[in-house]
């Protein structure tokens, strides 16, 4: 995805932010989104899944709040920055979350280790677009 | 929409917090999900569109955030609640910041208007079931 | 949800299609994702979530499929007519699919059976929508 | 994004589709909807927005379509064929529109010219996906 930098950079506004942490977010935004929809899937797939209902609701609510914050980080041009670092926060939140839960069956199944280090990845992207912004 | 009402009545989990107010924000969230899509599109057809753009992109953000809101609040029966309150903050300072937008072309375009009303509705619906769950 | 309806007759242009059909189908699309996303939640708190691994996937699939839609039809202004009518027909197609595997568990699960229902309505919603945009 | 390979790969059952067809696809429609979203934002950027309204609603309906799209496929292990099948024909098609509104426009616009390779991917990556599951 070298896309979203390209698109960045062919934007007819100046950034607000850096363009390299700006797209370095949006890419691991997306990345995170489409993993945790797969892991899900995958959890959902497994012979006994008592135990993954909690991950498969993280999973779930990782890829829904990445996707939404991966749109509003993409409108950078004018959004209301109050807006952008609430919901960078709150997706900062779901990567904690998901990652954390992903991680205790890590050991046991591959796709939820895989998982956590996407979603450590956009905790880490999200983090520092916010630092950035501050 | 006396169906998200239903639908929390027969979970088979006992609910976290108040039925009535987890209905009530569930609603608020779809309405004004819909009402910033149709805003945003309405804006878009108006024959000066410059002084809109930034009214576009808060209905953009506001529609997004509210639709991934809905979908974590739905998921009630065991997601992670620090992960619930920060993406209810988040979706407070995005329909505070579309309905402040919208409230200052409500007196010209009547689109603007309605939208503004549903924004103060869903933030306020958010804002209760916040509070109810601290 | 008036607002629907208030939103389609306060749009600047003029509609390619009858205001009431097409609010009544993104209501119908707004209900339906909020009622899938709330029994796939209902479906992970059963105790044995085992025979409902087919009904969850349907619930997501149909739950997103029908915000996309929603949000495509809520664009009536200008759309490309190619696309709404090809996305109609992904969503009567998802709206069918879930439908009957929720009306199977209907009898045992009460969140099943109002599920169903919902992608019933909204189904033939979108039905008289593409019949009307022929 | 070899996320999406390694996650096919980690999946408990054995996939419908070639796995390299699929994270193809899954890849090209997470990058497809990312430029639109933010192929939208820059023409919303521009001085002239008039001569662009078509093309932002037409980026808006195809991110809408390829997060949707890019969600059912990703939940690849059971879900229904014939859902799977329409919702990527709705891709094809909102592909197809997208890539070639942004191409009209690709001579003036930077964007909008590598919007419209996006698309062109995006729409080849699910007709070989259609083509492979029929």
């Amino acid at each position: 995805m070298a896309q979203a930098i390209d698109m960045l950079e062919t934007h007819p506004r100046s950034l607000n932010t850096d363009a390299g942490l700006l797209a370095s977010a949006i890419d691991a935004l997306a990345e995170c989104a489409s993993t945790c929809t797969q892991c899900a899937d995958a959890c959902l797939a497994e012979n006994d899944v008592a135990p993954l209902v909690e991950c498969i609701r993280l999973n779930l609510d990782c890829a829904d709040i990445c996707e939404a914050t991966s749109r509003v980080v993409a409108r950078q041009a004018g959004s209301n920055p109050d807006v952008v670092r609430a919901q960078l926060q709150a997706c900062i939140e779901a990567c904690r979350a998901c990652g954390d839960e992903c991680e205790r069956h890590g050991m046991h199944m591959e796709h939820c280790r895989i998982c956590a280090e996407s979603c450590r990845r956009c905790e880490e992207a999200c983090r520092q677009l916010l630092v950035a912004m501050a």
